[in-house]
């Protein structure tokens, strides 16, 4: 928790903050040690950011002043990542690697070698999601929350939505076997597709590259979708 | 797991493979879902690498006939990562992501934003790390098991083994904060050192900078090391 990031409701008047979730009061206490008159890094969802200073931290309640919260949050990454569902403890991890890299569009695809009990993981849960979101802003000091999209068709997601993605993007296809090394230093706005554990089907690929994406690799060895995506991300942009 | 890695023990005469452990066996049978017949890809630890076929899958055995194991391995990265010694979990996540990309020679440091009970933790236990490395190698089809050396006090590091590794080899300290941004496309042998959680101290930043180590910031954003260390290796090489 680099980052303490408030909702616009724990905010009261201009200049005061007041948490009381358990999660944020045992970090303060457990990891940072913090102690009243600590100055600590404060930002509100969607907005800037800014030094607080602990005015007071008991069993049930950690309030904070600051000045002003006017610093903007770290610059995002120009990318919709289309990501073929991962299995939950995956799919946890995964969320809170890429938010703390800066992506803040993310569709999550079925895919032929999803398993389809995935779909029904707890993971799912819009609030779950959230937490994991949550997670990797304040890992890597952002306020910006990404918007997690749910795709369960890939030929509807292929016919109609993929279409308007790629309308002023460049469509990246991760996918072991291609021709293309995964190009370097990219600042245009990106479509990138991962595929799932054992990638995508055969036809999935000849539908991805009909579609206007570019199949890109990342060398002999074949990554985790955790990783990759990672690697990827580190590497384009 | 997308090699099945044997010990040279396993290996019968020179075209019969046969393993017994439960983890590989499950593994065949409930993610594989292997048959008789059926063609995998297998490697021998700290050799090449072939296409078997599975001759028989019992509770308690399987047997590979194979023609010759004589592909090289993917080719490592020229890299000696020095990572400040991680949390038990993330360690075990990091030695998998970092030994699935390529990385051969691996030190665990102390520092002193280390917490001095890590280095008790049973996740440090030759076997135990051993698992992770194995893991790491089926995942990326690679064969030759990373070195992980122990160094358990930052200053006999930093006098004594430092100088030694830098002998031929361009150092690189990750740490936010530092003027000159990841360089990318290396090829030439390489250092490349990773703070924990929290960073390194001023004082282990100066002492390394003075060792003659560059140096070097992923951007504004705050990574968990174990994202930090996959984004690094994917963009210095």
């Amino acid at each position: 928790m680099n980052l303490i990031l408030l909702s616009p409701e724990e905010i009261q008047h201009d200049r005061l903050a007041c948490l009381r979730d358990p999660r944020r009061l045992r970090h303060l206490k457990e990891v940072h040690r913090a102690r009243v008159g600590d100055s600590l890094t404060l930002g509100v969802a969607g907005g800037g950011i800014g030094r607080g200073e602990l005015t007071l931290l008991s069993d049930d309640e950690a309030r904070f002043s600051f000045d002003g919260l006017d610093m903007p949050p770290p610059p995002p990454l120009p990318v919709h990542l289309v990501l073929a569902l991962p299995r939950p403890r995956m799919l946890a991890r995964s969320l809170e690697h890429v938010t703390a890299m800066g992506v803040k569009q993310i569709t999550l695809l079925h895919t032929r070698r999803v398993e389809k009990s995935y779909w029904q993981s707890p993971e799912l849960d819009p609030a779950k999601i959230r937490e994991h979101l949550v997670l990797g802003l304040e890992q890597a000091r952002d306020t910006q929350l990404p918007e997690v999209h749910l795709a369960k068709g890939f030929r509807p997601f292929a016919d109609e939505r993929l279409p308007t993605l790629l309308e002023g993007r460049r469509g990246l296809m991760a996918h072991p076997g291609m021709t293309q090394a995964c190009p370097t230093g990219l600042s245009e706005p990106t479509v990138l597709l991962v595929g799932p554990e054992g990638g995508f089907i055969p036809h999935e690929v000849e539908r991805l590259l009909a579609a206007g994406c570019e199949g890109i690799h990342l060398g002999a060895r074949i990554l985790r979708v955790e990783t990759a995506v990672v690697a990827l991300l580190a590497r384009l942009f």
